[in-house]
């Protein structure tokens, strides 16, 4: 086999930084009270600035994300990143046409200030006393955190599910700062199936004696069945049904029992078990607290006279992406939302990913996400 | 307005006992293993024991009911029988033609022998060492039950959920004693979706501190945030997106919140939380965990070469009842159930129910269940 460098080049592993940089945007007060005094964002870069400033991609994580969209699995990010197919040279976000940005979320516990970072004021986490965040205190912070890296413009804002609010959210709060924007598996506001089951998810957090209302921070413990629980909730409204059965089926557990009672346990029990372990091994359950609450919260039409009057500020373009089989934000609602946006004069369009995969597609379905956005996000790249 | 004798008598409320009653049908030994010495069920009864033995309906509660299926509220039951409005003279289910029976479960806590039940070998409450039950295990202690009352034939097995699937179990187990069997959303088994989201309700109660091993029987504290949050994932479950939105929608809580954190409420989290708290007020935390397992557990297969053999055993008539915005057993599962059902030579027909109210419609949609069962149940009063 003999290698093509020219094909090897477009196929190499995009270049990324091991951590993630950090950036002081200073005072934030965020929309509904309170204020933070000293606020740093956490972030990834790829590619370069181009000299106008106007060449910047924003990706916006999901929940539990990180900086990391992007990269090879190191010793850093042994999972590599989250976006990896997505993002580098000559890929669907291509990191040789674009500056590629990623930034932890405010309120984030990956390297951005949140409820386990140190309140300059009292000297401890900030824990319960941190303010109540939205989706748009989130969209503002990123927007200081691209002012002062000298981004003018963003060619594109994209990400999915609270990502993808955030998306929602730039084109209308900035709009002539965003040029594209591609909300995926997101509405205009979650449904009431998803706000009952982002709650149970914060009572278990909540109703967990290691949770200490928030300060646990240095105590020795950590509210970890609380945020198991939270996260098996949270991977219940992620899949499908008919991928569930296609996955887990009542098929038996095939891994050691992490609980010992009712013996015998089905795949799908161990499962959730694992990823229940695993987010408690690498996530703030008040971040969780926070994170979920934002999205809940998040409503577009918070602050305007009415959704349409939101919608009609959008100068930029935006696709809609929903996926068919997504149960926390339906693909129904996805294009409710879009056409109730078109119907402003918004340059509005929506695509429907058709997977089984439920909410994570945007996560997992690769070939499908890229035939989704390719041709909004690289119209250069057809034909 | 003239009272009309005839019709008012049609009207009356059923006679119902103010208590259940209890029998014993002694020692037991469920099909998992282990051995309960001295079973005792509670039961109510409607309408008079032909000489026969050969007019009698059972009905099967679910999850978290109990034998009062009938009655209008009194002292002993506030809220009246859970299935009052099919129950009575006259009614779908005639106590007029009928002698109608409702058992509360083996394993429950509403009288019958359950794990918060002495266990006579110890002296003290069960608690986990009662054994895992299973479907069959409860449909067999019914079946001593009525032998006892001296039932030679059961007209008609009906219930909804977990009760659909004792009377689809009971149609297979003891065929020649069932002429009829109305399985209400429920399928030959439960799929993944269902099963995590019933373990995420039993990891809460179990990582509930409280909770004590299951061992919480007098020693004044009890799982109370654990059997909360198991009622918001089972509540989840029951109810459909669609009639979520139109019950809920965004809108804020109408009612005192129950805990305080994140400031405003939503109502569908405010519902959650009262329908957690009153759960708590009237049911055990072990009841929950062992009942919900063996709803988990439940296929119809289980013990056969395979799910047709199982279903070749059928000699009565059988009326599978789908929701159309069932979740938890979506319709086309229970269709696909009673066509494999009837693929075997079975007497099988399978009817839907159109509702918005998701899988707890067979206990609110009245009007919708009649219709659905009347022709099935009474076809002496079509025409």
């Amino acid at each position: 086999m003999t290698l093509d460098p020219g094909a090897g080049a477009r196929q190499a592993p995009a270049q990324v930084a091991s951590a993630p940089l950090h950036h002081r945007i200073g005072r934030f007060e965020p929309e509904l009270g309170g204020a933070l005094s000293d606020v740093t964002l956490a972030y990834e870069t790829w590619g370069e600035l181009d000299e106008f400033g106007e060449n910047a991609v924003l990706i916006v994580h999901a929940l539990t994300g990180d900086t990391h969209a992007a990269g090879k699995p190191d010793s850093s990010y042994r999972r590599g990143g989250w976006w990896e197919p997505m993002v580098g040279p000559g890929r669907a976000i291509d990191s040789e046409q674009n500056f590629v940005v990623c930034s932890n979320v405010l309120g984030g516990c990956y390297g951005s200030t949140g409820p386990s970072s140190i309140d300059p004021e009292s000297g401890r986490p900030y824990a319960m006393r941190f303010p109540v965040l939205t989706i748009r205190d989130m969209v503002r912070a990123q927007k200081r955190l691209l002012d002062d890296l000298g981004v003018k413009r963003l060619r594109l804002v994209i990400g999915g599910s609270i990502g993808g609010q955030q998306a929602l959210e730039w084109a209308v709060e900035f709009p002539a700062f965003v040029e594209k924007a591609v909300p995926i598996a997101a509405t205009n506001a979650l449904g009431p199936q998803g706000l009952g089951m982002s709650e149970l998810g914060r009572r278990a957090i909540m109703a967990d004696p290691d949770w200490q209302n928030g300060d646990y921070y240095g105590s020795g413990s950590f509210p970890q069945n609380g945020l198991a629980i939270a996260r098996m909730a949270g991977m219940m409204t992620y899949q499908s049904a008919a991928g569930q059965w296609e996955r887990f089926g009542r098929r038996p557990a095939s891994r050691p029992a992490l609980y010992d009672e009712f013996g015998g346990r089905f795949e799908i029990e161990s499962y959730l078990h694992y990823q229940g372990r695993d987010l408690v091994g690498r996530f703030d359950a008040n971040s969780y607290l926070y994170l979920s609450r934002a999205m809940d919260l998040y409503d577009v039409a918070a602050g305007y006279e009415s959704e349409e009057v939101a919608y009609s500020r959008i100068e930029g373009e935006v696709l809609f992406v929903g996926i068919s089989s997504d149960w926390l934000f339906p693909p129904h609602e996805v294009r409710a939302t879009a056409e109730r946006a078109r119907g402003t004069g918004a340059d509005v369009r929506y695509v429907e990913i058709d997977s089984l995969s439920g909410h994570d597609a945007f996560l997992k379905d690769w070939d499908e996400v890229r035939a989704a956005i390719s041709t909004f996000v690289r119209p250069e790249a057809d034909g």
